[in-house]
């Protein structure tokens, strides 16, 4: 059965930060509106909703928004589904989206999501983000994530044979590109906010768990994001810059005592980011830049080296030596990522969505990698529990 | 683009109850393999799976158990996705799997869910539960969901003008039913108990939220379920006993105070179920038996009526009358429903899809349902924020 191209309409996204007055429907309703207001289509084009959020239980009380979203944004009544797979929970939504409408089941959706981190309070947030790694044995030995990042960086440390305060001068220079460029992003977190950090900022701030301190980390944030999908065909009826989904990946694993040292190799990332490769027919070298999962700087290496940007060890080189800034040879993160830009964990996939299409328009002023084609997003959930990546291009694929 | 015909390969459900010692993967993986034995596959033709759960994070700390669930029944790194839609979580996971399969983009997939709210204790399960309704106005006014039946009860006696008592007496029928049904059935949390009630018994317990009664309402259940569905010609070549899927439906609705009267109308379930039958190519007068969600007694009653198979305001009467009981017109929950076998609730749609398969194959021997050809499944999440139909039958769709 053949599938057929899939195009972003439009996409939109609030700003992030703290939304103590906005409810998760309100978050997925402002930036769906934004999404809309570009499609130049009609409310009733839009047949079923994707939605992704982590944590609504936890945060607000609320599960089961699916029926509450569609009915708060006109669309009373049509099939709306919720994805929950922690910090890829939209990542997940946009990619079903995606083969739905590949596959014809719909021609016009829209997806999003929305998450009240920041509002919950770091008690009730650390709680509920624990619940993305295994709830029966790594929560309860303790195990929150920046536990599970700063294993990641000692892994790292010990098997590249890199000393832990060398490696962590590396890792320091993924939180100054980020902050610096989520800095002048209008819509981060952290607008006008350490913009201008040095390496000892960033060894010298607070001490999370070590080695990580507070700008290894991203922060807890509120915040939506939506885009409408529709096939290709339909998209160039009614847009004249329609944005290409030409791949996308999704794989996961098991507790990190069954990844062991794979666990910095990413596997399931391997097998996620291949997938998405093939189906878009393209090699890492055809890439212009990347959204990356950066919810700890290691993160933001270690996803760039299972990407194949880089070799295995080489990451946090790269990053030290401007590889990764805007102007180097693969810009990552050039919206600020997770780290600049804040991470409403559910709303953080189709944000990186966002940000790739707002770039591959050439609309992206505030950062613009100059002549993108082709940008791949990459969202982990958990500690590798669920992988998904994105491609996204301003050609139809070959 | 053409749709192709699915159906279900095998079905299980493991021992709805008390699941102190069992995960929630544990639970699906039990499942999980009765299904696949009865399926005559092989591990590796499982391409997908797709799963429900409601508050797994609230319950057991764990939420994005998706890639855990893989992992731990021999297909790591497979895309596997996780669906929260209350109490139709499960029924979601099967209608997404359902439309997969049919547009081709897999042949064939796992689907299923598990829950533990028994194990979670009734204070934690009942603060659980509530944030299916909405958290932001109903949930904050002490709405749970005792009381949304039971204002569903009182709007119920007020509209069709029937004394509340006398009311109580019809829906004390369903339990009767539905207690009787579940006695019989080995996999039912309440097996070999309540199988005698009378209407006084049902009257006379413990009040839960006036007109409500103990024995008006389901248990808490933990529980898993699962099912393997592929292309029917895929199907055809590896078993002789084939159930297909002829339909789905499914809509939702906003908070209970934009609804109104329409909520004993059910007016989302009324959108799905008319989607379901119309793809099935079958009316009411079709469908030989039913699973519905009989939350509590009156729930059972309102969804009869949305669903087509008495008038509005009839179905109170038609339980009473034997319309619904095995050898009635139409009989409803002949697996003892909610009530009766419990609610493990993102695992209940799919163990409605379990108990509809045995019935269709003629191997539900505790109370089999004679000559059954097609049967439909009706899963409600919330207070009508999520609504899933689903249409079996024994011979492909006209």
């Amino acid at each position: 059965m053949e599938k057929r191209d899939v195009a972003v309409l439009g996409v939109g996204q609030t700003k992030f930060g703290h939304h103590p007055d906005k409810s998760l429907i309100d978050l997925f309703a402002e930036a769906f509106y934004e999404a809309f207001n570009e499609s130049n289509i009609e409310l009733k084009d839009i047949q079923a909703i994707y939605y992704g959020n982590f944590v609504g239980e936890m945060t607000d009380g609320s599960a089961n928004l699916s029926g509450f979203i569609s009915d708060e944004i006109g669309l009373k009544g049509i099939p709306a589904r919720r994805y929950e797979a922690a910090c890829a929970s939209s990542s997940v939504a946009f990619r079903e989206a995606y083969l739905a409408v590949a596959h014809g089941i719909y021609d016009c959706v829209a997806v999003g999501g929305s998450e009240r981190l920041y509002n919950a309070g770091t008690a009730i947030g650390t709680r509920a983000l624990a619940t993305a790694v295994d709830g029966l044995h790594e929560m309860t030995a303790g195990l929150t994530f920046p536990g599970v990042f700063a294993l990641a960086a000692r892994l790292y440390a010990k098997k590249y044979e890199i000393p832990m305060e060398k490696l962590h001068e590396k890792m320091a220079h993924v939180s100054i590109k980020n902050h610096k460029y989520g800095a002048i992003n209008p819509k981060a977190q952290f607008y006008n906010k350490f913009g201008d950090l040095k390496v000892e900022d960033v060894l010298n701030s607070k001490v999370i768990c070590s080695p990580l301190t507070l700008f290894d980390c991203c922060p807890m944030t509120d915040g939506g994001s939506a885009a409408i999908i529709a096939s290709a065909d339909f998209a160039e009826d009614v847009i004249d810059n329609p944005v290409y989904v030409l791949g996308t990946g999704q794989s996961g694993a098991g507790g990190l005592f069954r990844q062991k040292e794979d666990m910095i190799k990413a596997i399931p990332r391997k097998i996620s980011v291949e997938m998405a490769y093939k189906e878009a027919k393209v090699t890492p070298k055809d890439i212009d830049f990347v959204e990356i999962h950066d919810c700890f700087t290691i993160a933001e290496i270690i996803a760039s080296e299972a990407m194949g940007f880089f070799e295995y060890g080489k990451g946090a080189d790269a990053v030290e030596e401007g590889e990764t800034w805007v102007g180097g040879s693969i810009p990552i993160n050039p919206d600020g990522g997770l780290i600049g830009k804040g991470h409403p964990v559910g709303a953080t996939g189709t944000s990186q969505v966002y940000a790739a299409v707002k770039q591959l328009r050439n609309e992206f002023k505030y950062n613009q990698v100059k002549d993108a084609e082709i940008c791949i997003t990459d969202t982990l959930g958990g500690d590798f529990g669920t992988l998904v990546n994105i491609i996204l291009g301003i050609h139809r694929r070959k």
